[in-house]
């Protein structure tokens, strides 16, 4: 792989496709970093929300299409982890865990998130098996058998639908006594015979031999614990932001989440971020999608100034 | 048609339609009032650059996806003009031109822009006789004539490279001496042989007898006129935001854009903007799609907390 790039932008999710699609679009040498292609959205089977797209598609597929759009107007893409970025005068170094270096003019961070744990005894022991985060990935595993889901947003409650079309029976355990969900997901759930609703509960232990076979559960105002006997336990308890690798780069808030202003600029110039692992609120692919745009038309402007020439902001397309 | 209605969007363009979605999934009751439906993407053939979209594809036809999303999960639509949108109490009364009146708790403004003019005698009396703001539209009509085509942004230059598909010839009038648009057009454009670049010009009068038949420029460093014999001219030179029926109720800014915050909130309570009619900067599809959907999102929060009921923001999918 090519040394110097005009951009690099670190992950593949709707965020950095989306920014690859118009960076090339603009001539800008781009280069993707990233560990796999299609981030969070590869987590979810059915997207019906993306505006344009009016047919169910699994988000794996949808970034499909994002992926050949920025791959025909001439991203490269290379599989790595980013160890650290480095300011070297008006470049960025890039260093990957794998040890090779790369050089880019402007940086555009769109790695977004990683899924929370739980945190109780037995969920890291029994991760991968019986413990999951991916009901898309790991589900069908499930066929026929007794499984727990835990959260009570969008993840978890499609989560649990899409497990109760395969496992015997799904708990679903949430902390409150409502879902924060979509309305059309909450209703869609309650029709679903083979799934439990246990609310105002939180696990307390994931219990098992070789493999899970058991979650102990809390209910939150009796205080009261029961063992559930489930095979599967899916932990759909959203997502936190890594940034470690950047720590004194650019500034993050408190969630971790990295500060950035309209202009998808961060705190220091030249490095631009966009999507779920920013402040920007509604971690939607959509949305990811939009912001990515803006910080590839940005770090397009910023380039221009570099170089000394014009910057028209005004695109009318 | 209904009168009441937990949101009105006004317009239907990407911003809009995309508003829709995210609102009927929450079970807003959504009234779309708009004079056409797609907005500025119907002025344009080739789409290739709208993430999951990987053929090129007619705006318009872009736009039936978006569409047929909002109306399957039960957005309604009226064709008419708002009038005046006038806060009472908690709610909003919305008139038409056509004397209708609608009632909304939240409202959100996603009406785009509309073409600006030359301001150039002859312009306004052959408009729709040889002049026109539509390459996409009214191309068609000039199959084996002489055209002019006015503005240096990618709609100048992509409605250039249609009409040189159709027309004898092409004059791309500018007065720069450089193109603001994207590198990859600019490059297809200068492929095409039956265009002409009458660069640092501008158009001074457009000449007809009961049909445009010459347009006259000025080169803007020699001061020098000449008169170019064409049967069309395509204006291209970019758009303006028509808040008139706004006044006083939104803050705007000169460029008369509505001044939003990173919620898509404008400094009206319960009144929400989205895509080019905000000061949001580039107006792209993807980037008018995601506002959309966060402008949405938001207008659910509000109602949430007119309702007394918890809002929580935080929505991973």
């Amino acid at each position: 792989m090519e040394k110097n790039w005009d951009v690099i932008i670190v992950g593949s999710g709707a965020a950095g496709m989306s920014a690859a699609i118009y960076t090339t679009r603009k001539r800008l040498k781009t280069l993707i970093i990233s560990t796999d292609v299609g981030g969070q959205m590869n987590l979810t089977n059915h997207v019906e929300n993306y505006p344009g797209v009016d047919t169910s598609i699994s988000g794996p597929d949808l970034m499909s299409h994002f992926r050949k759009q920025a791959e025909k107007f001439g991203a490269k893409g290379v599989s790595a982890r980013v160890d650290s970025i480095k300011p070297e005068g008006k470049e960025f170094k890039v260093a990957t865990t794998a040890g090779d270096e790369f050089v880019a003019r402007t940086i555009i961070l769109c790695f977004g998130k990683s899924p929370r744990e739980l945190g109780i005894p037995g969920e890291k022991e029994y991760m991968g098996k019986g413990v999951s985060s991916c009901v898309t990935c790991d589900g069908p595993l499930f066929s026929g058998k007794e499984t727990a889901v835990i959260g009570g947003g969008n993840s978890a409650l499609e989560g649990a639908i899409d497990l109760s079309h395969v496992a015997k029976k799904v708990y679903l355990i949430h902390r409150r006594d409502e879902f924060r969900g979509d309305e059309i997901t909450v209703e869609k759930l309650k029709k679903s015979e083979n799934v439990e609703l246990v609310m105002d509960t939180v696990p307390v232990e994931v219990k098992g031999e070789k493999f899970v076979n058991g979650l102990v559960v809390q209910n939150v105002k009796t205080n009261e614990n029961k063992e559930l006997k489930v095979d599967g336990v899916f932990v759909e308890i959203g997502y936190e932001v890594k940034t470690d690798f950047l720590k004194g780069l650019v500034k993050t808030n408190k969630a971790n989440e990295i500060v950035v202003n309209d202009k998808n600029e961060t705190s220091h110039p030249g490095i631009f971020a966009a999507g779920d692992n920013t402040v920007v609120p509604y971690k939607q692919a959509v949305i990811s999608a939009g912001e990515g745009a803006k910080a590839a038309l940005e770090s397009y402007a910023y380039i221009q100034k570099l170089e000394g020439k014009p910057v028209v902001k005004v695109d009318w397309k």
